[in-house]
């Protein structure tokens, strides 16, 4: 039961969960926001098994995430960079950095603050219309029926 | 090495992470949102064990995520329902559908879709900046030292 193939549910969260769900993953890919690209390197900054992290971007790359390439040839190595895929995991990983932010206790030292360059206050992940081109509120939202997610207003 | 708490690292994402990144977790979430309350009902709606599914709900009872109600007194039941905190991770939500349903390939029954009420046009997660109230731009996004995630446009 507890293998059940997220990939193959109707739900666009759970498959979006079974390429980056995984414990480590989101990391794995907040580093490489970070810049980092290399195997050593991913090793360095996460308290990661080395077994766990070859897996991970093993996986990152078989969905398109990461790509891979040689940045040498004898002996061959490799280096790791976000595709266009990639990239657009930057609001997943800012609504969770924003609801950690706020809703858990704070680390030991200060995390890594994202902001508005020009003005050099935070962001956070709201919900934008795609056609209105403006900002809505989960209240404004309404799902259309389906497998599952309605919104934040739907009483039982 | 596989249990590193994420809970204690000086990163948000990894704090976020410890709460509700686990398996099924989110899934869960998702279905507070579409209005699900009860045990047996979070059971009938997702192809989960039973035992990983009351596990689920206790972390996320402990966590404030979900509030557990009275419903019924002989015998006791309870219900769940989602906190303020809860519906803070609404913008989590939409922000892995967005990318699911853009990255993924379809499932077999089409996804609900979230549609903004108004215009009945999709949305998506975006960046806001808090001070500004406009959407920002990854690339005008910038990280302020700290333990890892940057902005897109870094290079190594």
């Amino acid at each position: 039961m507890s293998r059940v193939p997220f990939a193959e549910m109707s739900c666009s969260i759970a498959r979006a969960l079974d390429v980056v769900g995984e414990r480590w993953t989101l990391l794995v890919v907040r580093e490489a926001f970070g810049g980092t690209r290399r195997f050593e390197d991913f090793l360095e900054r996460l308290p990661i098994a080395r077994n766990v992290l070859a897996e991970r971007l093993a996986t990152l790359v078989a969905h398109g995430v990461l790509e891979r390439r040689p940045y040498h040839e004898r002996p061959e190595r490799y280096e790791y960079g976000l595709t266009e895929r990639g990239m657009d995991l930057y609001p997943v990983l800012i609504a969770l950095m924003h609801w950690g932010e706020e809703h858990t206790p704070p680390g030991l030292r200060p995390s890594t603050r994202i902001v508005h360059g020009d003005c050099g206050h935070g962001v956070r992940a709201a919900i934008e219309c795609l056609a209105c081109e403006r900002l809505v509120s989960p209240g404004e939202t309404r799902g259309l029926p389906g497998f599952a997610l309605a919104t934040a207003r739907v009483e039982p």
